[in-house]
């Protein structure tokens, strides 16, 4: 399947990329986990039991804020560095392993923990791919 | 087919929405269309013509801080105001077709910018339906 | 007192504003509800009674999400729309307004939201008066 | 002088911090770094010579982005992980000091950048400061 994320890839001025593949992926579980971990963070604070669900939100919060932030450093390469870039990702894959370990820990009790916790793990694994392809 | 999003809206402990697959279209366009700007202001800033495109990054780099914070907004259905969403997503719409406008002014010349004029329309066109539907 | 928001006004290579100390004022008040907002929810996430608080934090996680893409919007003077930002800070001033509201109504019993809601209202103002002045 | 952002420390319900004011200085710059670098992203868009600031450009717009996402997950102090917290400052004083320096090397041509790239340095010392506090 071609997405937009690798239209926009192939339609850059300096299109080469050691690997287009990897690079489109990572972009969009990035934005994926960025969704989920604000949706989670949100379906928590609906629960009864908010009051244990604290250190989720929390984890949630943060890690939508990395992944936003690493999938914009990402998105661009123009005059880029993949030292800086590699560092970004390196940081936002530990966040979302922080945040997948959170949720799975009451995944049995809240299913959109359990939701979150594999999209974590998806984009954990995308940006450590990401990461070594740089 | 179910997106990530869909099922996000259905294991919310609140999961009543007057019209879900609306707002889950909607939640993926505002995703799509701050990447796609993001993507295209880089592109932009790659091209020769620089100079040229920068009323383009502009606009492309309102267009994703706008569509970011309406997507963080539009996700949160904990405890909502509709009337604030539906002002977001308002606001969002017109800076959508904004930068749907100049990134279509150009491109004949530039893919990345017909590509994400695209984009901004559809998400444009989101906004609107999900504010209706609020 | 000069500060390192009216340097940059004054730096721009299109210096010219119709106040300019009406936009640094704004600017910098966006910049400040948005940590209050952030700071709020933490807080408030950390109080026994966070079921209690649960629409505070919402409005705060909102409020923060949209200063910042307000406050983004306002500091690019290169290529503005004058529309454009009047409709971002006329939202914007209306989620501040909310988010004051919701936190005085609990303020006697938080200082933290006493402190927000009193950040938010001068965010407001300041939205109102930039408006204005475009 | 006490600032806003110190009593935001002092009112939340686990007000204690190894040192608040390093915590709170940190705070303050990494706002401060954020609104300097999406003003001289802005004003290098409008120079004539557009064309050599591009890697400047996009230093500053990935400094913003990385200074935002760092300056709320310090803002979170329910649940936090020193370990996660320190990565991510670690990561933003990388950035900074990429865009300082980059800023600097035309900062004698153009006075935002070397502003920005002064704003830049103390965003980096303060993050190395409050990496080394947790």
């Amino acid at each position: 399947m071609t997405t937009q994320t690798d239209e926009f890839l192939r339609l850059h001025p300096n299109p080469r990329t050691a690997a287009p593949e990897v690079l489109s992926q990572c972009l969009q579980r990035l934005a994926a986990c960025a969704q989920a971990c604000q949706a989670c963070a949100d379906a928590c604070l609906a629960e009864e039991e908010v009051r244990d669900l604290v250190p989720c939100i929390r984890l949630n919060l943060d890690c939508a804020d990395v992944c936003t932030a690493a999938e914009r450093v990402l998105t661009r390469r123009t005059a880029a560095d993949p030292g800086l870039q590699g560092r970004m990702l390196s940081v936002c894959a530990d966040f979302c392993a922080a945040c997948a370990r959170e949720c799975l820990s009451h995944g049995d009790r809240h299913e959109h923990c359990r939701l979150c916790s594999d999209t974590c793990l998806l984009c954990e694994d995308a940006c450590r791919k990401a990461l070594a392809s740089l």
